[in-house]
């Protein structure tokens, strides 16, 4: 467990310290404002909890500079968030508690490792794999024949790398991955149903993170790709030859059917789905569950099933509580039309 | 298998036998009503299926006390389904065929294991782990350092525990289940998308099962939690500090995001979605594929994507296959309306 | 890599010839018109695509006839796609590394294997399974008690199989598939949750493809069962005692709710949901996100959620976005109408 001088955590994080009566305490670890002991740093980062500052029992808290007066000890930050999560990196301790090679793990004799590599029991590597230096492979991870792993990736336990599939440096594949899998590649013809087989491959850039459980298949032919920086939640599924681009936000259990490209710095909230063989600009926003079947423009923000400009969804969803009194109304506009007429307006 | 004589099986159960001639012959299993052969057990709980009773070769049938007279021989219960569940317990035959601490297991010197565990081959558990007495670890299991479980839990093959997960009396986690990866924790900056350590965990209480695949992140700070006898089917996605009370039902492929706080006895129907941030009451009900972007009130109903009162939702939905009518009889008025004024309304 | 000269190739597709000035050149695989290089084949299934037949550095080109012309030597084929799919196996390598039976698996002793089973390192098999000649088990597979699995099967790693469970031949699960964990059996009771014990089993028929990290649950009583040649996708959950008839298509991340009966022949798309006991017909096709909670007859397509005949549905979707159009137009028609009645219709 690291313990910082408070000066000393200030001054890694570059944050001036406001208060505090000149003590230069111990600090422990980072904390909730509400759960912060004595010796804990706090942080602020959502307005709404500005009312906890005067109760938090925390040493220091970090704040924008108008909160500052608000605590008895500030960090004062441009950035709160960002800062409290670069504390936090600084107590953080990495999961994981096995070094070197096991001999109860399979590495083929035609497989090559990098320096400090880990590899925990019940790990196997196929043939012609690579492993890159720092990598660490928990157990029951599976790496096929011809994968090729960049530097200081993590595969967490149970992650599945099928045959030839290709990772960047700085990857973090979290419990249950299962990259590469084949697509779902069949056709109905008049003899029943043909399989067309799968013989692509997936690729990952550098720093893309895969959470628990999600899937990537393998392309029909050529690759599956995932750019550099993208980030992948738990339960998603990416189909056949999609294609996602650099620093994407991908939320749990998304699912983007084969052959669709996603462009640059997206966003895709919770359970949204996208059809196949679609264009998806840079920049894309898409709302929880909503349904993608169409083209979207980059710089879009979309929701609803199917999904329509946002503006358009809020407009929509405004209005949604209000048909029962739109029926009353035309009926009454026809009773009394029917009355000034003398004839139904109905017939 | 288990054989009983049918009055030592209606004495377990605590029901009276009306019927059956003064037999008393043996049980051998329960079955369906279109199933059972002689020998067997049937039961009748849902009223759609009572014209099956004047057919079904079930030696006995468990049924309430109106439907008594209409079975050759009765087991009279006020609660036919339940006790139908506990008559299935008598007969069900626990999974699994191993005994003892496997060689091929891998078990870290600092791990400490209660009385009569079962830990299968391909165990990996780490260092400063705890398991509890009577409990049973599958083949693929991962137990991350500083894990604590309970006394007669079941973990089935492949379920994943990261560091620091904790798991009351009685639990059981599916295969697959992933406890304890780290949450999605990213913000986008200038400079590019910063990582939030996960340094938080999972509690789980007493009695929570966790089905296949299902997935619940360790806390950015403190504890993703889970209350005493709360079930979670499968493909499940509960984010980073998601807590969740007594007693829910969390149907499959619900997903909850971060730092969702749910309430007791709620029940959740399939592929329910709901936002982060929010407060859900006690007794909250879901309807299937409902999406819930605000905070519901304890004993409420909801439906529909974004979720609205069930009443509401109802409504809404029997008006949707008029809208045709509604523009044709907008139109027809306002035809009236012009011939009867001279003039165009719409204008 | 396999390597066949044109004229092999043609006559092992029963494909002609045309253009090409009669020379046999060596074709070393398959790939898109765009990414073709010379001693490539491509194909062209989709007419979108029909501008880069010009452009195409691949050797010969699978066509239907009326675009043999337009390529400088064509394989012309009735159904390009199924040809394609039909070349496309006879380049691809099939996964894997490993042959023989793996020290470093556990046997149970009382477990029997056919001939030419491949069980790699770390795969569990329980007493009483069955493997069929020619079945191929990754690392990490686990085998419960009393399974059968046919011949030629492929359990890709991490794939669980429940006490019990029934494969027919030629299946294929794909990593981390769970058939057989137990269905989500409780009910509330004044006493508190009670759960019901599943005893039944899960059967798949022959040629039945599972995707990656899908679960089947185990039947209540009896068996959830798959008919012959259905394939399903990846993260798709169906219930205890849901029965699937032939050849449909489960598209990924649907779920199907317990003793729901579905027909041949179907096609789901991406993330439906249908509730339980319900029948589904045969040929029934569902839109993506649909949600289903009433029995559809045969030969029906269905969309939306609540789900509704396709072109119900399509129609209301076209009125959508007049719902703001149809307020202002009430309300003109309702001023007019007050001017001329001399009184409020709304009233």
């Amino acid at each position: 467990m690291a313990v910082y001088k408070l000066s000393a955590l200030a001054a890694m994080l570059g944050l001036t310290i406001r208060g505090g009566q000149g003590a230069d305490p111990d600090i422990t670890g980072i904390n909730t404002l509400d759960d912060a002991v004595p010796g804990e740093v706090s942080f602020l980062a959502n307005p709404k909890y500005v009312h906890k500052l005067a109760s938090t029992r925390a040493t220091a808290v970090i704040v924008s500079p108008e909160h500052a007066d608000q605590v008895s000890c500030a960090l004062v930050s441009p950035t709160p968030y960002q800062d409290f999560g670069r504390a936090l990196a600084l107590f953080a301790v990495r999961q994981g508690s096995f070094s070197g090679v096991s001999e109860q793990a399979f590495i083929h004799p035609d497989a090559r490792l990098g320096k400090d590599v880990t590899v925990y029991p019940f790990v196997y590597i196929g043939p012609e794999a690579h492993i890159g230096d720092g990598s660490t492979l928990f157990p029951g991870v599976y790496v096929g024949e011809h994968c090729q792993i960049g530097a200081r990736c993590t595969l967490y336990p149970n992650a599945v790398l099928m045959a030839g599939t290709i990772l960047g440096d700085g990857c973090v594949l979290h419990p249950g991955v299962v990259l590469g899998a084949e697509g779902f590649g069949f056709t109905r013809t008049p003899a029943g149903i043909q399989k067309i087989p799968q013989t692509g491959s997936v690729r990952l850039g550098d720093r893309v993170e895969v959470g628990a459980n999600s899937a990537i298949d393998r392309a029909v032919l050529a690759r599956t790709e995932v750019g550099d920086d993208t980030k992948i939640d738990n339960l998603v599924q990416l189909g056949h030859n999609v294609t996602v681009g650099r620093e994407c936000f991908i939320v749990s259990q998304v699912g983007v059917a084969g052959s669709t490209h996603i462009g640059n710095g997206c966003t895709f909230a919770g359970q949204v789905g996208i059809a196949g063989h679609l264009h998806i600009g840079d920049n894309v926003t898409l709302g929880p569950q909503s349904g993608v079947a169409q083209d979207i423009p980059s710089d879009t923000v979309m929701g609803g099933s199917p999904a329509v400009p946002q503006g358009t969804y809020m407009r929509t969803l405004a209005l949604m509580p209000r048909f029962p009194e739109l029926f009353k109304r035309l009926s009454r506009v026809e009773k009394l039309l029917e009355q000034l007429a003398g004839t139904k307006p109905a017939d």
